[in-house]
């Protein structure tokens, strides 16, 4: 299994892994997303960004998991970016094999050659397997995680 | 008052703003930051980038507020950006008066003037004051917020 930035003939397997999901599923009604001129603009305009990065597992071609990933340059820390990681997504029938954590320490390989001071993400209070996982990781729920759908 | 981007004769006002704060205090050991190249590289990095906006509130010249605006473009929600809210500030003396809000309903206008589908932050824990400030605009917390220092 390789991560890779993610190629436009990647995204229909990504919006099929992000569909693939409950709670995401109640978020919205997918209509042909992967026709939606929107989203293909989104990934010109995450390809295109040299502070983002959409990262696919690649298992013999097969793309298997994905996240993005996000530097945000601040005053804070002295400085130093942090890597924000949204999106991540492990192919149903291959969760709990270790695919979500070689992505996740890669991503955090990722963030340390850049300098990172801090790796940060959200996850639903409801995905209760997910803050284990990532506390496995050495993440902390230091924050509350706070939404406002406009 | 109103709310536009920092110049960078903003920064040492900004970043007097962030150090004041006990917990962020209590995270960093800040040795003379207003001289430190970093700080003025990553100012650099935030102005040029299209997907930062660094925002003062400026009362009659005098810098009462800030926050950093991260504009983020995503597979998800149909294409749509999210805005993620960073390092929130309002002059000690001036807190309760109405600056954050003003500031934050400001913030929010700008993410629906860019077809942002959601606008997200984290605030630790202890700050209990600053979740009923944040659900009075409109926010849930809905997520937890997980950190890793690196």
């Amino acid at each position: 299994m390789i991560f890779r930035s993610a190629t436009r003939a990647d995204v229909p397997a990504i919006l099929a892994l992000l569909d693939d999901d409950e709670i995401s599923r109640s978020r919205q009604q997918v209509v042909s997303e992967g026709d939606d001129a929107a989203c293909w603009a989104a990934f010109e305009a995450i390809d295109a960004d040299p502070r983002n990065e959409l990262i696919v597992a690649d298992d013999a071609g097969a793309v298997v998991g994905t996240c993005q990933l996000t530097f945000i340059p601040s005053l804070s820390r002295r400085g130093a970016e942090r890597m924000t990681i949204e999106a991540v997504r492990v192919r149903t029938d291959l969760r709990g094999h270790g695919v979500g954590r070689a992505m996740m320490l890669w991503a955090l390989d990722r963030a340390r050659e850049r300098g990172c001071g801090l790796a940060q993400l959200t996850t639903d209070k409801r995905r209760t397997d997910a803050h284990r996982f990532y506390a496995g990781l050495g993440f902390t729920a230091s924050h509350e995680g706070m939404k406002l759908a406009l």
